[in-house]
């Protein structure tokens, strides 16, 4: 008898029928998407994870993931304000707790209040609960110097990313040489690759310049703008600022050059700020787009078009798992945002314990309210932990032959260079993996540091990069750091 | 001086340019998507709210929202337990509390234990907390007597909604006459036909019987299959089981008929059974399509490629507000199911404080447990309320001349047809609406009764009907039965 094989074609010789959905009928689009940040060396960890618990022995005792930025998984602890709140709306027997502080027993107290049958177990309108859009509105207009904002222009989200995914789902459109183009940095977060992809919009790609701290130029823009006009209609320009993976924090300077870019060519502005507040640099500081936008004054402040994003999971709160964020739009036709409030709805609303968190982030604790000394503790203890470690990573990678990494101006990953021999090189082309994955694999197998190659990014043809984030705990993070340039020394005289 | 009116034309008369985002250039199928649940029939529902809390005078005090399955918002309480993890995992100092039980306390430290840094904050693997899919797989097993569920084909999701998007994103492929066909049900859940509507698929209705108390008749789905073979390529067939909105509840043999067409017909199946719990009739049971698969045995449990969905939203506990749910494949070709890890990978992860929801919903405190009593007088009080509410809602309809109700077997919602006089219709179309949501406009001006017309679920020409849910409490309900049925007397009597 024949050994038995799973395969397509063994499986219809055996008298089973080809399955409805398979690799070959199934959309083509959600094919092509990639997604590196949880791709094959994810994998690759969890597997290796789950050898470890059952006793298999490896140069290593422990899997560190520093592929993404996830903050409490890397040992931050929860802010306890938050945290207070989000269980008194969870529970409400607990206000009568004597354990929980009094500001945090009203503010669970205002929300729920705002929540159908009070319970964060009702449905909320699509766009989010109405005085949390409101509290929104007041923080950007507190962080913009008194700029208004209009709660109607507030849409919470689940995550940046469920609000990101909606813009682009709204602009694209087209068929052929007319089909949307969009403008997106390389490197570049995945989600917007794997979007596009997904979407079957043309990604058009503009390079920051590695040599100046990845700077963005609007020369390079319009290059890369120039190019892509031959073959699709190029309508979005996707920023983000504090960069990921690169970590540069733009200048006003470059933001104004990119708005006065934009509205010459017509480009509806996605500005991803989810890192507003992981800004380290001295020197450096956050401009929002929605700002720099209304001080240039018209045409801009009454015509360029903008979507701007923010999300609880990064700053100093950490709360990835929760799932929540908001985005800001500026001048979008009114008719148009009746279109994506519609679209939004299809989806019910975006988890209310996301929108509690988000409601404590954006109206958080005032000086006299009992829990203001620890919630600004807690809160400039990580930042000042964070700023530390973006140093501390640049230095000791900068130390290390065949390494070279550009400031940790804000965001919370380095994207280092590396140079890997030719022969490394050659090597990963037989395996048929891109060198810096080659690489990393590499890594993880022998010191169980889980990061992402920078061809999961994108970046210039024939340099290598890889992202890790700055989040391991203090006293692990030099050993750690350590540990990767001693690797990549050991690896170049290994394939040299 | 001209009066300065707002619109397109007039904008690009006074010197501002047209907006690079506009109806004319957005996607064309979103464009295209309704969903008359949160419809133009709720916004005018908020505006009212709105009036109302400004003073505004209106024949009635409050309006009543029928309209969606939101069980809190409608006065149910969270069942003690759920709420009582969900609050130790927020924050885990209420370990020490007194005030939790031992067993919510034991479940809240092994759901951390299995979370990233012990926290809720942390992202999750993308198809949930592998301990909480293994649950799932445990529940399934208990509900199907015993036939084996596999942790792998199990991915939890944010709300069935999400889950049910993404397999229908998987199986949309082809152009024109090779455009990837779907047959839903009419009347169904406007989630369907929005889906279908924003990825370009095309939507194939299948009628139920109404006189048959809106059963499923494979000769109907026949007919529908064969007519759509003309203009597109039908490879996926949806049931809704219990019914939303029809509240059907399917017997074992029409099930075992729809899987062997389902097989006959190369057709993926996805099974909606998200009002498992919800099963009011005497005679009636609910099935899983996924143990009638297994029992029929081979080739149905061996090749039948089966998607199907769960939620936290309905069923006893209704937690709508925290976003979770789960499904589960069966027979899926592994290829693509990797493709779909893949896909939701991009997204990151499900709301945690979802998947706790759903954890305790499919393993709650067993008999020996200190909160098993409370949990189960909880969940059947609800389930006994709604029952009597279900068999309440029937007759009251019943009484009423013009009105007819079939049997609320299960689901939340009653979906009486009406007689509308001629000249309702008339007038109706010349003010461009249909003819139900006309009268349920009306209904909701002159009672505050928001209710959702039959046009937004589909129904066969020259019917008309609403959806109302079963969720009222219990003494609310029997008068606002009577104040619509009433209504409807005088409206009839109005155009006739």
């Amino acid at each position: 008898m024949a050994v038995r094989t799973v395969g397509h074609n063994q499986a219809t010789m055996n008298g089973l029928r080809e399955k409805v959905l398979t690799l070959d009928t199934m959309n083509a689009c959600v094919k092509r998407v990639e997604y590196a940040v949880r791709g094959p060396i994810v994998l690759r960890a969890l597997e290796l994870e789950q050898e470890l618990s059952q006793g298999v022995k490896k140069p290593f005792t422990e899997v560190i993931r520093a592929n993404i930025g996830d903050a409490h998984a890397m040992g931050q602890k929860p802010i306890t304000f938050l945290r207070q709140v989000l269980a008194l709306c969870v529970h409400p027997d607990l206000q009568n707790s004597p354990d929980f502080p009094e500001d945090a027993k009203r503010k669970a107290r205002s929300i729920l209040q705002a929540c159908g049958g009070h319970s964060l177990g009702a449905y909320s309108n699509s766009s989010g609960i109405q005085p949390i859009r409101e509290h929104v509105a007041q923080y950007i207009q507190r962080r913009d110097g008194g700029i208004p904002a209009d709660p109607n222009n507030i849409f919470l989200s689940t995550g940046a990313s469920d609000a990101i995914v909606t813009v682009l789902k709204l602009l694209v459109a087209g068929e052929g040489r007319c089909r949307t183009g969009v403008l997106i940095p390389i490197p570049q977060y995945p989600l917007y690759s794997a979007a596009l992809a997904e979407l079957d919009a043309v990604q058009v790609d503009y390079y920051l310049d590695e040599d100046r701290a990845w700077a963005l130029d609007v020369a390079e823009l319009r290059r890369a703008l120039c190019q892509a006009r031959g073959h699709c209609l190029p309508r979005v320009l996707c920023i983000i600022n504090p960069g990921n993976p690169t970590g540069q924090v733009q200048t006003r300077e470059c933001i104004e050059a990119v708005i006065r870019f934009a509205f010459e060519e017509r480009l509806f502005l996605m500005a991803d700020e989810v890192y507003q507040d992981n800004v380290y640099a001295e020197g450096s500081q956050f401009h929002s787009f929605k700002k720099v936008l209304m001080e240039m004054g018209p045409p801009y402040s009454t015509q360029q078009e903008l979507a701007s994003f923010h999300s609880i999971s990064k700053g100093y709160m950490g709360e990835c798992g929760l799932r929540g964020g908001y985005m800001e739009v500026v001048n979008m036709d009114p008719a148009v945002q009746q279109q994506m409030q519609k679209l939004v709805s299809v989806r019910l609303c975006p988890p209310l314990p996301g929108q509690v968190a988000l409601d404590v982030v954006v109206s958080p604790p005032e000086p006299s309210d009992p829990s203001f000394a620890q919630f600004q503790a807690e809160k400039q203890e990580v930042l000042a932990q964070l700023a530390a470690k973006a140093k501390l990573t640049e230095q000791v990678f900068n130390e290390a032959p065949g390494i070279r990494c550009n400031p940790v101006q804000g965001a919370m990953y380095s994207f280092p260079r590396i140079q890997l021999p030719p022969r490394a090189v050659r090597r990963a082309k037989e395996l048929g993996q891109a060198p810096d994955m080659f690489f990393c694999l590499r890594l993880l197998e022998e010191t169980g540091i889980c990061v992402v190659p920078g061809c999961g990014f994108g970046q210039r043809e024939g340099t290598y990069h890889f992202r890790m984030t700055i989040l391991p705990a203090a006293e692990k993070l030099r050993p750690l750091l350590e540990k990767l340039s001693q690797f990549h020394a050991k690896f170049t005289r290994e394939y040299s």
